[in-house]
């Protein structure tokens, strides 16, 4: 484990006292930890383990901060379809974070009102790498690739009904992006979308000499 | 049977000869007709039977026309994402204005390329019924359907690969658009979606008392 | 937002507490809302918060109405195939006449007994848009777009068990009708269909000079 | 085998001479041979080994017949929704038949058009047993199974496109009729379907002292 | 209604109070009731409206008789794979008593134990209809297709997990089944393959002069 | 390797030049040498490579002998439903045989005539490892599994039209076995299936102190 | 049922007094008892019926042992992807153990962190048979086929999210195994690995005289 | 377009006049031109038209080069799973050259034989982003990125059979990866992942003040 570099928890299925079990044990290493989907329950058993701990109820993550964490150069944006994604987003943003990026956010900029994107271009343009998280359609992915040029990871998310699928049509629709540079990631991955953005990050940061 | 209303025939699976024994038996009745997913030897087999005879080797379409048909105030715009979308968008176009209606034009405006369709919006809001035909992602529907508040019916295309299965991901994301207002027809239907459009098409034409 | 156009909410997946708060935001504007997919938990949330509230609890539809809505001349036409498909039709019925249409109900003539659809044959042909609501195999859709020369908006219900697969046989059934004439949205998708009925409405309504 | 019984080869996927060699040995019992999905050239290949051979090209069947067939007193109607359909309908027609059924046929009676189905509705009640073949979105199943209180067996055919998905739209919408009594066979089966309807059949030829 | 035919409620997802008014209103003709998929809180419900109600609680079915049922000379054989399958199996045992038919029970004869089944061979051929219900690999309709040359009619139960899909698994064997005469119903839908047997039996009754 | 065993080359979409260039590498180390998938034409082009080279047409494999194969006191037996299934056993029980083991053959005993099979059910009780090939439904794979208590591989073929999905049905059935001690491989893959049965022979035969 | 060998009861789906039952039933037989799938309730309900009575919680097994189970000789090696697919291992090794083999168990050794599962080569080499359990992408199977010469079972586990669609990625995947020897069993299911694994040990164990 | 940035021409489903038409039109700008899934014929129809013009056959690339390309000092190192994986991967590979990458190769590493690819991880080690390229179940992008700690592409490839279902369980086995870090593009789309890692690699060139 690189300095700085949380040991990784994913909770959903496992009880309780094993998640506890878990955490006491690395908590003797005295890395930063990141539990992720976390529910307030798994929160409210951890949180007398440590003061170091802090719990992003949106993205459903426990995060213990035993050391700290270098902020990077380069810039991570998340942008989302619509206020549903924000979630998945947000385990994006926060893995990302604790990973040693900057993240800016930019929700809500779904495609039905082009215009809302459009005028945060400059947004884009900023950003290093952009992490793109929407449901429906997932069309998203495609509008921001056609805009810029730069690494796009794409989530598709589980909002939707009927034909949705679960996440499948975003998914579909993403994997067949017009728009060239987009890499996808599994449907409400927020995690894996942060953690790849953050591997690319790290790159750019060691050419700025910035590790 | 309208006055001007085409008989139609659908070619595909059909033999030569057993497409011109029902042409042969259709002009006795002095109608127009109109013959989708017809070849080109489909074509060579029935121009000798009539002078009125054209083929549309875009759209694969075989029209004969033996009565006048008049043409629609309203307007029909079909619109494309990209250029291998274009048989499927004239199968639309050609069945909707033989049907009678007037018909616009405005291809290769895909999302990856999004300035190219904003700078066609003057297009979008001229027309009343708006066809829009595309594969890979079909984000086009969406984006479209965002931008107006009229009719849009959308019409997955097959084209694209692997993930996409034969238009799957289009006709997926296109019932999971996240604009409303958009009705979709099945893969690679331009003719269902000239014929949609025209039934709604000829609604506002009998307001107008145009027909 | 043209006048007495509502602003939309979709409540599913959102708390009340969310959802308050987006309608205080828009009462701000005096706006008529429409919030859909609306327990009767979120109607008593936000039932205090103005007195022009009314619940629809078939249609799951809470609507606010601040400002008077037109009734148009031409006529939208909701027919269901079952009595289960009734929740979806006034989805989109409700939907509809809030956004300024005249609706006519039809239900439970779906195509086992097919002479009670057929013994209302004049109310099809009175109706200048058709919706059409069913589950199962969906043929209702079908028949009457076989029956009438309109616009006919089909909407498959999840309604059904085993080999239905939540709506997808009907959803694939209504895709591949044999009728022209047929546009598709998503299952269940009411708020869909009664949205694409009213733009195609009020493009007649316009040529009526009714707008 | 029962008198005047065939034995049966289906033929797709095997050689011409492979097929050859299993009617020559058949030949020497002395039975009726039914052989399914022969192309007009297996048919030329078997066709000096006997006299009383007969190609059903339609049916895509050669039948050789070395004993009489009885009649079934009882009927067997055989209906399909379009042209496209009758090569299967064939395939079940001719089986039913050579089995000893008496056979109708009513073709092309889909439920676009759904008057020509009803003004023949005396022939559904004179049979005793129906077959319905159909594609695309499959709805003569129901239809029919709601006119008759009659067993009837429903065939998808791969008939259609896109969304279709080989028969799986016609396939899901027959298994999940609205109309009760309605039995499937496997997508294009026309042999299952007339096999099937024949052992019905003999059920009342049985009860008639008929065999 | 031929004499003594139930009229049926489908009681999945209606509430009690709504079934309820259904069934008061039927009273009133006198009719025999089939109340399929009723939880024993629907019975409660019910059970005060008459005295000649009955719960078959295996069956989930609700049977209020106020005419007497003819009983069939011919009979249907009910066969299961497993003992899970017996609920399936029972809705359509007593939908068919219900209508008149003769039915008799042969469970928990799977293929993994082919002996049980052979040693009951002779109860297959005193059927003159065999409903076969199992779930898993569903191959009970095959071996019985193979050993009878009667109409089967196959049932696809729910019964399996992982791979099985919730029944996709049995149905499309039984689909694909390679004994000749199998007709297929809805995956659980054991009320419809007791109502297609009855019609089956229906015929034989007729030419028995039964009916 | 292990003396005797073959060197490997699966052939399917390679080019005839490209295997050629493989094979004359590998006769270098003077190995046996196994080609599966290969066309007539692959044989033609390899057989002047060497004189020690073996076509099995029927497996579409090709064979070269350089050292000596040890035979098995175990017995693998390979049964198939169909004749259409034979080309798959083949290449099981050939890649068996050149892997050194003893191979039985047990064909056309499908469960729609389940006296066959149980007419050689001392064949079934005689080998060590049974291999199961089947199309349609592939229920041959739990009537063998329910008979012996043997390791049992079952082989899905494609062998079917319609839903049987290219082999997805027998597929589905097989993983979905009632019988226990069933495994599984990959559709058409007979290759796979002689090469497991192989390492579980090859434990008998270790055990046998004969390797 | 063999000496030793348990009679087999599948909880799932099964009421407790159903369960109950059927153990009281057997119990008369005094043969050892298997209950898979049995919830903590199920062995709450049982274990007032003898003395003889063990739950495992994490394989969810209850076992009933009345006669003593002989030790295999050669060895079965349960190994696991992650910490998930641990109670899917149990159910396998708990079902190997009470059917009379010697299990080791290998877990958390999945291929994100390979040199774990390298450095554990010699238990892989020491073990006749290999049951690899693993849900996500299921690599495990492929890896350690790779590894070894031996049989190795596969069982994909429901482990995951999104597009893992409840086990199916893992299953495609260790179908498709770019390794040779590898047989596939249904999603989660252990006791049929265990099973199998049983049934190739049992054949090496009669190969050396073991029982 | 950026100084030496190619323009890009897919050629698949295009005729070669068509493209003919594209390139000339493009020539006279006099920038580079990328022309993907290019048969040989398309070449020929191509090469006269210009001196700079070069055709990779295995990749189906012809480049035509105007401007000079600069190399990036960062690494993309392209590994393939299978020798079938090769034509994949050269396109990604040549695209990412074509596009001013340095580029390595590392072919047939697949997870069967997990020793070649550990042998070679000090090339992993030093490349900066890795597209990895495996077809059938697709694991090797798990194993790679469980042993870097950097951006690894994911293209799952059409080869394999059966349930591989044309590349969908490589993609959903790449979807699931164990491994985070991994991002995936559709199915055999080696032009994407080259571009993809290409706008990876201009950001790190850019922080290296290389652009
Ligand atoms: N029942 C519904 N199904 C699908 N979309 C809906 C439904 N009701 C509302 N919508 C859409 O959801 C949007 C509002 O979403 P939100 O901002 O999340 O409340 C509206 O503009 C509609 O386009
Ligand atoms: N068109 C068909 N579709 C499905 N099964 C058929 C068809 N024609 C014949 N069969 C079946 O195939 C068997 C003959 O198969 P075979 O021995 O391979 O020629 C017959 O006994 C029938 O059960
Ligand atoms: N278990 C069942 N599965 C499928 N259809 C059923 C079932 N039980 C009853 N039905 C059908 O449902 C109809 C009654 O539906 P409903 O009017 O909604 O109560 C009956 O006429 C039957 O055709
Ligand atoms: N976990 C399991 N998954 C699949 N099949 C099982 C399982 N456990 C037991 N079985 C099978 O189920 C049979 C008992 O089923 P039952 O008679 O319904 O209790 C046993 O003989 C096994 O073949
Ligand atoms: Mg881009
Ligand atoms: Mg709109
Ligand atoms: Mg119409
Ligand atoms: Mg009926
Ligand atoms: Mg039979
Ligand atoms: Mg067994
Ligand atoms: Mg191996
Ligand atoms: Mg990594």
């Amino acid at each position: 484990l690189r300095n700085g570099y949380p040991e990784v928890i994913y909770c959903e299925g496992k009880s309780i006292e094993h998640i506890k079990g878990i955490v006491e044990s690395m908590l003797k290493k005295d890395n930063n930890i990141l539990a992720t989907r976390a529910s307030k329950e798994v929160y409210e058993g951890l949180k007398d383990l440590t003061d170091d701990i802090i719990y992003y109820d949106l993205a459903k993550i426990v995060f213990i901060k035993k050391k700290e964490i270098k902020k990077s150069k380069s810039k991570i944006l998340v942008a989302t379809g619509g206020t549903s994604d924000i979630p998945v987003a947000e385990e994006a943003a926060i893995t990302a974070e604790v990973l040693g990026n900057s993240v800016e956010r930019l929700y809500d900029v779904g495609v039905a009102g082009i215009h809302r994107l459009l005028s945060n271009k400059h947004r884009l343009l900023e950003a290093n790498v952009i992490i793109t998280v929407a449901g429906m359609e997932g069309a998203l992915a495609s509008v921001v690739g056609g805009l810029v040029d730069k690494p796009v990871i794409a989530v598709p998310t589980s909002v939707g009904y009927g034909a949705n699928f679960n996440g499948l049509a975003a998914l579909l629709a993403m994997l067949n992006s017009c728009a060239s540079g987009v890499g996808v990631v599994n449907i409400d991955n927020g995690f894996g979308a942060g953690y790849l953005a953050s591997t690319i990050n790290r790159q750019i940061e060691l050419a700025l000499n910035n590790y």
